[in-house]
């Protein structure tokens, strides 16, 4: 019997395809779940004991947070990435590594098919496909849920005539968490004017005192957190627990899908926005204009193009590698004070900090030049205006 | 006897140029003030009055708000421009109108010397010269601040000499008040690490109950603010009295003089920000992909050369016949809730709406195209990266 | 009997069409040709002839030469437009043109169906579809030649059962022909190494002694040739009878398509690359340098988005706002040495020549400024860098 | 007595500031000429024998062709870097690197001074001026011929007065000579219509039989011409020679000079632009669409920084960073004909050819997507533009 590997996330569609692509498709069913944050210890238990009772072969849980750190939570940091200054990439970054979890889990057990459970009409579609084509050409994907495009009920339907019971209660909102943020769908983010209500967010106001968090950064990366030094997967994980309890990090990302659509989303993400912020703030005082100048426009470059699935274009590597040239510098520490709802930006630390100089400090009077110096200065700096204005007399 | 004109702000510095143009170089001194929203009527007349007390031969306030808003603010707001991703460029922006009001006075009462009162350490002098060089080559400029380097007492001493005996009490913190925003320098602004404390903003927090405000926009500009329509500088600060009783918009800014040295300066912009913020999400819904990614090259561009004292180089022309041209259909309104410190875009509604179409929502089943359109769309969408992985096998 | 339009070329691919969807699909077919300037008027007579002995019920000939210069080469050249430095989108710019034409025909005579001949695997499917599909969803679009994969023979022989007996000799390179270029494809072409032979191209070298010829722009357009004045169609087309005689403006344009694959292919443009590039050296004068570096910028981006079939994205109205925004100034002549296979910008006369100025020439002594001035300048103009390497003392 | 350390070339200018720092300043005169490939060794003999004549303590010849390769030419070959798309930066890019092993030898030998021969009114000056102070701050700048005016003649008398009676000649033209190219200034350069006769050039015209040259590129880096395998360097060197028979190169570059005026100066560089246009056109067919995007974009900036003095910002480090990334697989040989004045690229070869892969070709029947597929992309391809037509229906 050929095999399938299933992308399996426990859920109804996915479910369905277990038994589908068993008793129509005639395959062995291989199931995988990606776990990049989103899932408990007990959820993971949960989810392969459900795929093993459909009828899956085998199912592999595999937790990939320090793959998923390295190879692009890294750069979005480095980056400062926010699609459409809003938005940390939260589910379109954690995709593509799924994706590619996936497709090397069938090659190793010679899978002749991959399936998901992807609908016809989002971006998530495209991530898998794109991945799954280009590193296996010869592996075929199958996709029930976008060909056959069935009901909820039918659905449940089809998983009852094969015994299958459990209680697939709908949630109001789709739901989906990883360590970079959790997007929250459906009902108000269907309609542009609606904001979702504050209890569709996943973690709830706890704190009301404002506290103060000390970030340690050593060449962009987050190696501690208060007197805490860490890796930097631990120390997302920890901030995001401060962080949550402030309720802080929720907005609505507006976006253009890959399929020429506009898309509007819900999203928490304590964690990623503190980070960013923060690290954008360091690097103000310690990177030259030029350099802030072109960091965001590679960095906000490839989070499109990590978001609209071309992780692999080559043109990733070379970003990644100016991105990393970048961070040399991007060391200190950064302390942040947390209030309900948003936080604050205090002020850095660093001895990279450009700030610093004995070149004295701004709009101080200072010895470095003199008032001669700089009428000098803008004598010449304003030649080219000066020049045009010379030739073409404009009312201005 | 020759005339100069300076521009006067009623502080200690401009005082002391009265007296020194007058006594040490014989001029006929002609004051200047502009106001960009940051006087109030009775502060005029006061400034008037100190003014011609010196030694002032006439004196002028000009409020120039409307030529202000049509000249820079519109297109700050087309752009969403925020210096460095958080500045609204206050300060930086009004000074270029108030040297275009001062040099066309110098020019309508035949002066043949111009004067201001900024150091040479800072922005200022450069915004300045090269518009009074660039719109009046003819005229010189003089600036005894920037070349006699005295301390504050030197200044008050030498005041006091002529019989001047203000109380010319040192401000903690150094404040610039316009309609775009108010900017705060002093203390901890000269370290990196310092956050203004609380008291330092010049609005304090006054409710604490949200509030929600609708904003009106047409072609890009504020055309009214909940039932009220009214002219864009009306609204705007009808929106910042609203807004800064949230105590809203308080931020740092760290950038890159135009001398190449860092500075860092606060500031309170509630009305800038929020209107910004929400004109943006508008044009998210309204504008295409490629139209907001080249706005926002072009309008950080803008915002930089206007920063930089730039602003009469023709491209600035042309980027404004851009921007303007962009705004064709971003009209709308955007719900806003002002909260502490802070604020939420709610939504938005616009017959532009792109949102709106019939081509179905984002992630939902719907008839504009099939699953096998879908997989001919990746398949093809696929290619660049098929081919350069079939070319060059990589590992990843 | 339903109605299609079909975008008829005389060639034996949209020959087949014809009769295909009179007699497989039972449709009433009107044939259009849209020409851009490569069909002479006998050709024309010629094509109409064979499209009704086919049995077309109507045919059209349309000739939109001042179409397609005021709606796209206008801003070609005002953004000096050369797709990967070498190619001046000679049909990539026309499809669009031609397209939007049939579209509005078939929209006017009320068909149900639209259809053209282009292949499965190239962009001009792209560019016919996209343009259809938008300006009329309602009508749809068949495509034999895309959907049967015929080939030349079984073409032939399906044309033959009805009678037709033309002789489709097969051309060793197909050639496109407008008033913007002329394409050549085939053979050599189809790899990467080997360059077209001489006779590859329509115009060979007639010509062995240097002529010079002038060309007056105004506002970025060419509105004369030496002593003769006319409107910019008549003029390019004189330049390139001028200009093909020295077989000037051949090349080989290797680019990236709308489908991800690599293409290569042949072209001759005489009168396109020399308008170009003595439009860019006016500007070299006239424009300062940020406008030079935003225009192109743009302008590479508009040719991007025209050459895959994005024409309709207003982004396009935006950026030819800017466009003609910039071209105020360029006015002037060019003058130029027309060579063998090749051409020299001798120089440029122009009012608004931003080298004229009295500010003194570049490396010339000049009253402008001092040697203080200068050292003052350079001191504040280097600011940045010394102050990064007194923080980070790196060895260079 | 204090030592100086002048960068000599040999000519009037400097030769008189051996003399003024000797006597006026009474400082010790250290000489040292730094050669990028313009010097002879017999040319290099002269000029010490002359710089001792005059009083230099010690002369130095320093040669830098490999320093001047691996640090600048490599990355504007990787970049293609042709300034304002003309002019390949020749004597731009070899002064910063003169100036570092002139500032380099001023800290070996305890120099207090360090002088250069630069006007006020050119880019030289701001080129070393800003390379000095960065380095060494503490070693001040002479400048004689900036600061002093003097006229040929003031110089020539002055000399005299020391017995220095060598004939002066003034050359019709100032020609700068080194590895990377020879500008030409002077003349005709000096106005906006005349273009540089023929005699102008070094190089005359000594071929007129085609002759065909293959270059060979091992990541990016010219390895070979021809049969022969070489260092870069010596490549250069021998494809100038080869190319330089046929008068290959030579152009007028028109130019914003970093003091704001505009500058027009003449050159000759045939085995500049024969490298760069091979290696884009091998670039064309090894990386992709947006790999060649961004390359674009950076290099043009890093062209314009080193052009204009700014070789020390860190920005360029990151960009060499993201160059040398890109250049993995710019490996394959090109062949280029030579031609009397021009030259013409024949194609590529390359394993790592996009063109060659399994794809199948542009425009040709192939069996990777079916009309299905094309049909379906195309149909998603195109809703961002049909959605945007729905909503708004714009006449076009």
């Amino acid at each position: 019997m050929d095999k399938v590997v299933l992308a399996y996330s426990g859920g109804l569609d996915t479910s369905f395809c277990v038994k589908y692509l068993k008793h129509e498709r005639q395959l062995e069913v291989y199931t995988i779940l990606v776990n990049t944050g989103g899932f408990s210890e007990a959820e993971l238990e949960d989810t392969e004991k459900r795929a093993l009772e459909l009828g899956s072969s085998a199912h592999v849980n595999k937790t990939i947070l320090e793959t998923f750190y390295q190879k692009a939570i890294k750069y979005l940091v480095f980056g400062n990435v926010l699609k459409n200054n809003t938005y940390p990439l939260s589910v379109s970054a954690e995709r593509i590594f799924q994706a590619i979890e996936v497709i090397n889990y069938a090659k190793e057990i010679g899978a002749k098919y991959i399936a998901h459970g992807s609908t016809g009409a989002g971006n998530d579609q495209i991530r898998f496909d794109v991945i799954f084509q280009t590193l296996a050409p010869e592996i075929e994907i199958l996709t029930p849920i976008r060909d056959l495009r069935l009901s909820r009920e039918q659905e449940v339907d089809y998983l009852k005539q094969y015994g299958v019971n459990y209680s697939w209660e709908k949630a109001q909102y789709s739901i989906n968490k990883g360590i970079w943020g959790t997007s929250v769908g459906g009902k108000e983010t269907l309609t542009s004017q609606n904001p979702l209500p504050e209890e569709a967010f996943p973690s709830q106001l706890q704190k009301s005192e404002d506290e103060e968090v000390v970030l340690h950064f050593e060449k962009g990366e987050l190696i501690g957190i208060n007197a805490l030094k860490n890796d930097p997967v631990t120390n997302i994980q920890y901030l995001e627990k401060l962080a949550s309890a402030f309720a802080i990090g929720r907005d609505i990302h507006v976006g253009d899908t890959i399929i020429g659509i506009k898309g509007r989303v819900g999203f928490e993400a304590a964690a990623p926005l503190i980070i960013i912020k923060a690290h954008h703030l360091l690097e103000k005082h310690v990177l030259t204009k030029w350099q802030q100048y072109w960091k965001e426009q590679l960095a906000n470059w490839y989070g499109m193009l990590l978001h609209e699935g071309n992780y692999l274009d080559p043109v990733m590597r070379n970003i990644e590698a100016f991105l990393t040239d970048t961070q040399k510098n991007v060391t200190g520490e950064v302390t942040v004070k947390l209030k309900p709802y948003h936080f604050i930006l205090q002020g850095v630390e660093s001895a990279y900090d450009l700030m610093k100089s004995d070149f004295g400090q701004y709009g101080e009077m200072n010895n470095n030049w003199t008032a001669e110096d700089a009428k000098g200065f803008i004598k010449i700096y304003g030649n080219a205006n000066k020049i045009y204005h010379n030739i073409n007399s404009e009312k201005v």
